[in-house]
């Protein structure tokens, strides 16, 4: 069914020749635009072995200056990306805004080859297929480009040069064994293929199959669908985008105001729960290294709320090897000028290691939402796509624990006065707090809408009741402890 | 698999009463927003033979206003339907802006079924998904809400409902054959359904699988996932869609300005020519009868290009009883309150007849753009609609030909002017003529960048020159006779 996909017409040598000129051009002059309008451009390079990618790119960035691009070879994922997420190793990859990134081969083959040497189940295909659909929508979404090119070569195009690249010594390497693998199984390949393309084929990012039997003519098939997609997506550069209906599975959670801050704990029982809690904690760490069960706790809550010492006690029962505390502060620029969730797909921990976040991607509908540091458009967008983030996170078999550390407004005035007058705790309050103390009001509305529109069934939120922190240690340690031993 | 899709958890009796309470209020308070904000919302309801669709819907529309809701009740295509383009009968009853549709049972029924009752091919399937997706995203980009519910029951409960409504002389009748074919089939017909609702989820129009066992709960379900989705598309009312990548075959084609409108024809070879290709077109008319292609024949042009004496010269050749003209005016208020494509869709011919319109959907490209009684987000989203609503004539079989009728701006000129010294032609020429000419370079600029992005190779331009009329009516005829052959 390949033959049925949408093709342009190959044209005589010399309107060829011509047409490879005006594109050319274009994509210089593009290249410009993209970087005044910050347009982040990903184009994926997939197609058959042999089918000429890498002669074709050469070619292609030959147009662009050096400094605007950069080249992604994808080998096949090693041990140390098996322990990530899936598409974590692509994800990091995605270009800076105004830069290109061509990407060698991509999650296609990641998938395909896995289902064709490795007989991956349908479910597990099925799943894989809705994380790429979500991958690339989120891109798009995003204001990124997303440019997907199949090349494609028949059975025996593909032999031929197979065979004269094994011919000759200083090409013989360039064949690799799964070459020859989808040479000899050539038909069960395009049905896994054309099956990936029907499945991935989205309306924001389609797949261009490229007919890659001749190699300026595929040339000019790429350079023409690069340039229109650029002139596209500059068009969009500016549009808000709709949001989406809610697909997941909520919870309902209660209001903060409806929740009762008088829970407090005695010292002696502290000391005992804590012992206990921290014990068995650390038991549980043991296993879950060994099980290779990734854990990942996210905390949030107001400031002064108690959040560094919830988490030292956390940390406490911890092999030093195996977690890793972030604390999340404004993005860098280069963390800016990507997906806003970047930065915490660059630090997801390996199966059977720990992440703690000390502040999260929650910043997106809280104080990014609060001081316009995105467009409304983009904090009301952030509520499904942060739960499709933590759905490739639950689907990779996580441990989710999101904590809500919670105050009130008295008890943070308390705390504040006293870091103020205490000159060793002084570096712990700064004018922001005070401003955004001024803002409880709003925050505690948009903390609100947040609880309510992600407390999904697979990453549902704690809140942990702080007035009194020892209640809420005691609580948090317990709650780590439940949500752990519930996947073993 | 469907177990492992996001469904809410079924509350506790008393929780229950209350969300469904607040539920219905706030349905009815939505009902007079979406009036006002004329958002119009189409809710799908699927599912297994017995699950309680009806009596559900009946609840639910308790809480509309009649004037605001229509039930559309799909049975089995009959043969008349079948005479139409897939999806036909169910795109002509897309509601109105600040409407409800409900619509009980659609083309996920449709297309299952026979799937699972005529094996329909694998290929054929694709080319059904396709056509649903964009079926689907074309209402939502267009500011449509589309919800979709599929009701699921356990075999064993199928099994025991059908039983007991066969079991009682009032009921007998609602078991039809097929949902008793469906419970003697349940395992495939559910690896089918699965199927289905993997393919066609998508972003902007996911599936909600309703646990259909308890009814009240079914109930709080749908309500719930309707207001929850009502509140997400009356945030988007006011939103511009980001355009999409061209993803279909387009081939090269000159500006207006490049065409050489000195091409005439003497009186004698025009007669003798008139008569042979108008025989030759009667009978490749009888013949597309008989083989049930339908034609779609669509006219462009400059005003006093010719349109009419073209279009006279072709029906001329047909037999009254298989043919229709369209002439296209401004839409009128029920139009107007639907998708633009709606009444093109409304006026499609049956398989074996032909349609001619005079003037078409383009005019959305055209004067809609230019006298802007579309947003420019509209407009240029139109190109890929139109595009995406020719494939889908082109899938369905039929012999798709588009007309711009081309003169200069001279000729315009002269036959302007006669028509106004002419006293029977005088109601040919009205002010709106000589407003348009005042805006022609405007008009070339949009027709040429209509030409070049719907030339599609399913669906091309063919320019007629039309300076003499005499040619032009010639080449449309000999245009006409090669396209239906080409099909033949």
């Amino acid at each position: 069914m390949l033959k049925d996909w949408g093709r342009m017409e190959k044209p005589q040598e010399e309107e060829l020749e011509s047409r490879l000129k005006k594109a050319r051009e274009r994509l210089e002059k593009q290249q410009i635009i993209i970087k005044q309008k910050q347009l982040p451009v990903l184009v994926l390079l997939e197609g058959w072995g042999a089918a000429g990618k890498g002669s074709i790119l050469g070619k292609i960035i030959k147009n662009i200056d050096p400094r605007f691009f950069k080249v992604a070879v994808m080998d096949a994922p090693t041990q140390e990306d098996k322990r990530k997420p899936f598409l974590y190793r692509h994800f990091i990859q995605i270009p800076e805004a105004g830069k290109f990134v061509f990407m060698d081969s991509g999650w296609l083959t990641d998938v395909t080859k896995e289902r064709l040497k490795n007989d991956m189940s349908d479910k597990e295909y099925k799943k894989k297929i809705d994380s790429i659909k979500r991958f690339e929508r989120q891109l798009t979404d995003n204001g990124y480009l997303v440019l997907k090119f199949f090349f494609h070569i028949d059975e025996k195009e593909q032999k031929k040069r197979l065979e004269k690249l094994l011919s000759d010594k200083n090409t013989k390497w360039r064949v690799s064994d799964y070459d020859l693998w989808q040479n000899k199984h050539y038909k069960k390949c395009l049905d896994v293929y054309e099956q990936y393309l029907c499945d991935t084929n989205q309306s924001s990012a389609p797949w261009y199959l490229i007919d890659a039997k001749d190699r300026k003519w595929a040339q000019l098939q790429i350079l023409e669908t690069l340039v229109q997609g650029i002139d596209t997506a500059l068009m969009n550069s500016s549009l808000a985008v709709p949001l989406l209906q809610n697909a997941f599975p909520l919870k309902q959670i209660p209001k903060l105001s409806d929740i009762s801050l008088d829970k407090t704990i005695a010292d002696d029982e502290y000391e005992q729960l804590l012992e206990h809690y921290q014990s068995r904690l650390n038991e549980l760490h043991n296993e879950i290294y060994r099980k290779k069960i990734p854990v990942i706790i996210a905390y949030e809550g107001w400031d002064a709320a108690g959040k560094g010492g919830n988490i030292k006690r956390i940390t406490e029962a911890l092999d030093p090897r195996g977690y890793e505390v972030h604390p999340i502060a404004s993005p860098e620029p280069h963390e800016k000028a990507r997906h806003y969730l970047w930065r915490f797909w660059n630090r997801l921990p390996k199966t059977g290691h720990v992440a703690i976040f000390d502040r999260t991607w929650y910043g997106r509908v809280m104080v990014e939402r609060l001081e316009g540091f995105c467009s409304e458009n983009d904090w009301q967008r952030a509520y499904v796509e942060i739960n499709e983030f933590e759905k490739e996170l639950a689907d990779w078999g996580a441990v989710i624990i999101k904590f809500w550390v919670q105050i009130d407004k008295d008890t943070q005035l308390e705390r504040f006065t006293e870091r103020q007058n205490t000159p060793e705790k002084q570096w712990k309050i700064t004018d922001e707090d005070w401003r955004n103390r001024e803002k409880w009001d709003l925050y505690e509305q948009a903390v609100n809408e947040m609880l309510q529109k992600t407390n999904t069934s697979y990453a549902e939120w704690h809140v942990l009741e702080s007035n009194d922190k020892k209640y809420a240690r005691i609580k948090a340690l317990k709650t780590v402890i439940e949500e752990i031993e519930k996947k073993l």
